[in-house]
């Protein structure tokens, strides 16, 4: 009965990552394309299906059928209804996206968040392989996460759960994209980094992060920070471990609520070096206590940018594959 | 096959809190002993069954045997081997209480995490019945907490998880008691608004709070200032709105992180009155997310100081009795 392959599409703002994936997980092809998000809901819909038919195209199907979809994608959404709430960077309100789905493809189709399917995608596949317990953290442009609580990803009372970005980690902190102060994305994301950065240089200070931006002030981003930073400069370094300190405040936080075996940390800005690692093991060895603390790892996350349309092959997979 | 009882006991540093209850959750009798924790572990494993003993005696038992024990017990602990690592109340190391009690009573004995035990109290006899995702949080000389997560105590990866009252939430805070700065316990507990009032008295100010607790400033504690604040002494009432700030921006990360559809908040700093429910409320109302706080109440605890008890009782029934 394993005749069959699922995809999974990760819907971004401006990308749709999909992967299509045999009963077995094994990853047969994937594709990247242009979310155009502009061009309204029924376009991006189309995308999605176009994706998915590019993906089909390139694997060496023979005569299995595809037999799910899972799609993750942003923002409040309801699970077992498979409406997406609202989607600002999609420009999406209430849209019923999975009977839609279904509609124009005929087989199952399942919706989730893309932070919760990228913790599921390093879980099944990733750096958190076997894990009881799991934190999973994404740090670029947002700070996002998820949750595998007790083998199973955790999606609390109205698939709410996980917003570890909104953390408040300093009250009276700067603004966030939420609307309110101190949350950890605007502290320790990519965003927050260049922000600090803009001002420092703003201020007559940065030199290095400026030359590191090509001269560009606009082109400042948490990357021309770090480069400054490898570099030795000082205020990179001090931008780049203020964000580490809270991003560790964080991290703390959540091995003290949560006491996982494994806290997972992926995105852009775990990338730009050692130093934001150094800071985040900093905090984590100083505020999480020692029962939590002598239980956990912090590593790196394995699955980059595939993350979540890989969750999205496991979620399909656990829907209708041999996994469950 | 109900005939027979079960014994919930709460182990505390100065009192040991202990419940009989038949195997449909009745409670039979209760008690409540000092511990007298100063005459070493032997004297409070002698206390405990002491306990036992009493409640069995004022029960109306007939032919029913008692069946199993439960132990909350606070500090680091291991639940599957029935180890107390360290309870610094207790002055207890690395204590097989179980294997000790077990061998004493010939009945099954288990052991957990006294804010787990209340948890779970609250959450099969309490404010939380039905929940199926619930944060209890205790504030009282501490702060304490305990999660249900699809409708089943949350331990973590090593017995550590719920440990609310070491959030950090204010980086560069007060000193908290685990040697960390800036955790919940150490800006909204009963300890930390006592500390607060006792500094500004100090400072000539807090005449009010000086009268509620008798003219003594040792005797100053959060009940003084809760009684000057309900008097609209402007001190008490900042210094409640403070740590009600505090313990609101503890409840609105965990609304974010873990979207429960209930947080059951006890303890004696709860019930000082409404002033510290309404800034609870405006924190949340703030800081949580749209989607998390539309799902979720919060409301007082209803099992007062008998939670972890009732919670031993439920977890003793849930390991031998009907509920399992």
């Amino acid at each position: 009965m394993s005749d069959f392959y699922v995809a999974g599409v990760d819907l971004g703002g401006t990308k749709i990552y999909t992967v299509l994936a045999a009963s077995n997980g094994e990853v047969l092809a994937e594709i990247k394309i242009p979310t155009e998000a502009e061009k309204g809901p029924q376009h991006v819909i189309t995308r999605i299906l176009e994706s998915v038919a590019l993906v089909k195209r390139e694997a060496p199907l023979a005569s299995r059928r595809l037999r799910a979809l899972a799609l993750g994608a942003p923002g409040p959404l309801d699970t077992s209804r498979g409406i997406i709430h609202f989607a600002p960077n999609l420009n999406w309100q209430d849209l019923p996206i999975r009977e839609i789905l279904e509609g124009k493809t005929g087989i199952r189709v399942l919706l989730d968040n893309d932070a919760n399917l990228a913790a599921l995608g390093e879980h099944v596949y990733g750096a958190g392989r076997g894990a009881e317990n799991m934190v999973y953290i994404t740090v670029s442009t947002g700070v996002g996460g998820g949750f595998i609580l007790g083998g199973r990803l955790y999606r609390g009372s109205s698939d709410g759960a996980g917003e570890v970005g909104h953390m408040t980690v300093l009250p009276g902190g700067p603004l966030c994209s939420c609307g309110n102060c101190g949350c950890l994305e605007a502290l320790a994301s990519g965003t927050a980094i260049a922000r600090e950065a803009r001002q420092r240089v703003a201020g007559g200070g940065g030199r290095e992060i400026l030359a590191a931006a090509g001269g560009d002030f606009g082109r400042i981003s948490a990357v021309s920070v770090a480069a400054a930073a490898a570099g030795g400069d000082p205020v990179a370094v001090s931008i780049i471990e203020e964000a580490a300190r809270f991003l560790g405040i964080g991290v703390a936080n959540l091995v003290n609520l949560l006491n996982p075996s494994l806290v997972v940390l992926g995105g852009g800005v775990m990338k730009t070096g050692e130093l934001i690692w150094e800071g985040v093991r900093r905090e984590v060895g100083a505020r999480a206590l020692e029962t939590a603390r002598a239980r956990v790892r912090l590593v790196p996350a394995e699955l980059g940018g595939r993350a979540g349309a890989i969750g999205a092959v496991a979620l399909a997979l656990q829907a209708v594959g041999p996994l469950e």
